[in-house]
């Protein structure tokens, strides 16, 4: 039974981690992943790519694995669709929700995926519009995903009003969803106050998340910011793992279990059972024993006499 | 020059850090750590504690390394005593001020110090006559510290109001300033706000400093908590090194460089010279060889483009 949750964690591992390293997990890893963690309690997982196989083949299983997660009844099954051909792919396999990331700073978006910040938009807009020529029955959520929010690595210090401008334009093209994500953990906790709270009042009801990595510590501080800010719902990945390759022994994304472990540890409920959680990452580990997993709670351990918010029966 | 400071950082890592490893620090590297750590802007050090030697073979040079830091100008040089004894050592070094902890939690206290929280109490108030007792313009200031404030490894929970009974206790007998620390890294950030606000209310102006180790990954986050209900000062250790013997690969203090790192972020200023701060544990990694280093900025490098509030000429 599920309690009421007060915030949502979203676990992006499967994609945003495995793009990162160069392990492909077995088929049947990531379908026991997806399982598992949904077990625990999780219920948006982004379970894979739809970039073109050749590039990644990591996601060459796209289909197979979102096949098997649409069979957990009640997660929501995310996918990663780089443009409108990737879209179709996924409106094709069934999936709940698309994530389309675009970056802020315009020399990483050139350099990432080789478009324009106004093309960009422009294919965001396309998608959209493919969404809209679905059946409403099956039509899939899009959420749209502001990267280099805080900065990036190319260009540095990215204006704080191009993240609010590029917001709206996401929300008046037919975003369901917008996503702020400090894709190199540039970010800082005044910063994130800043930009989540314009943000969120620009796009009034329309849902806003955040994407954080670790890479520079402070991933749990922005996120105790967000949420102070109004931002109810997280992505993150299990382990922390996928790192980021131009900061060898820097971590990636902020840990699901440690993520779970603040919120939990703050009265809120997540809805995750925390020591299951660490379960999956622990046969994530077997799963992938070169890579380096990230995370403090799996290592040092529940303080004695901890009681998770969420009163699962763990 | 220095700038005006917004918070203080207090490094703890030459004593705090120092305690928990086997290897002993050659009396020159601990005069050099100080010297340059005094030089990147740190204005207070604690550099050793005034435990018997045969206790803690690692401050056989105490005087030493105090005589050596309070010929640092500028420097607040702060030495840690376990009892009246200590202290008796630490006045004739010649100390600006004098740390003592005591555990909030009875078991801890008993099973760390052999000590009631009574009875460290009433250890705590004759430091604090003795002190009385010494020339005005010699006499250092006391600082009472709350160990175990937010949950120990052997009981547990510990009660909130509790913590603040035992602040407003060292406060009656002399305390100068109250330490509340998250000795093994339970706390989250709402427990941190909770205890602060109430802790600070019930003192009035005196000052009232943060400690917190990062063993489950919250160290900073409590930071941020902290900062926001008024607390100006916060203990670190370089590298975050020490560790914790009880968990292994868990880290220990909040390291000070990712510490200072997220307060010039958000544009706070500490007065201290990020780079040279990095400088100084990659010194400090050479002279201990064989202890693991945590903390991520010193790996992951500075944000491209970063501006430090303090804008010292780095």
């Amino acid at each position: 039974m599920l309690a009421e949750i007060d915030v949502t964690v979203r676990e992006v591992g499967m994609r945003d981690g495995l793009q990162s390293i160069a392990t492909i997990m077995p088929t049947a890893d990531k379908q026991r992943w997806c399982r598992e963690e949904f077990a625990a309690g999780v219920r948006e997982i982004e379970v894979c790519s739809f970039v073109p196989p050749k590039l990644l083949p990591q996601f060459q299983d796209a289909v197979e694995v979102c096949t098997y997660a649409l069979g957990l009844s009640g997660l929501t099954v995310v996918a990663l669709v780089p443009n409108v051909k990737g879209a179709e792919r996924a409106i094709a396999a069934g999936v709940h929700k698309m994530s389309f990331p675009m970056s802020v700073s315009e020399s990483h978006s050139r350099s990432n995926v080789r478009r324009s910040v106004d093309e960009s938009v422009v294919e965001f807009a396309r998608i959209c519009e493919l969404v809209r020529s679905v059946n409403p029955r099956r039509r899939p959520k899009v959420s749209g995903g502001l990267a280099t929010a805080f900065g990036c690595t190319i260009e540095g210090p990215v204006a704080e009003d191009r993240v609010v401008a590029l917001a709206e334009k996401l929300a008046e093209v037919g975003a369901d969803e917008v996503v702020v994500a400090d894709t190199v953990g540039y970010a800082a906790p005044a910063a994130i106050r800043r930009v989540f709270r314009a943000v969120i009042a620009a796009l009034g009801r329309l849902p806003v998340a955040a994407h954080f990595h670790d890479t520079r510590g402070l991933g749990l501080a922005n996120v105790l910011a967000a949420w102070d800010v109004g931002v109810r719902a997280f992505d993150a990945s299990l382990g922390g793992f996928g790192g980021c390759p131009y900061a060898p022994g820097a971590s990636g994304n902020i840990a699901t279990e440690d993520l779970v472990f603040m919120l939990e540890g703050m009265g809120l409920r997540t809805g995750v059972d925390l020591q299951r959680l660490i379960a999956v990452r622990a046969a994530n580990a077997k799963a992938l024993p070169g890579e380096t997993f990230h995370g403090a709670i799996a290592i040092a351990g529940l303080p004695k006499g901890f009681v998770s918010a969420s009163r699962l029966a763990s």
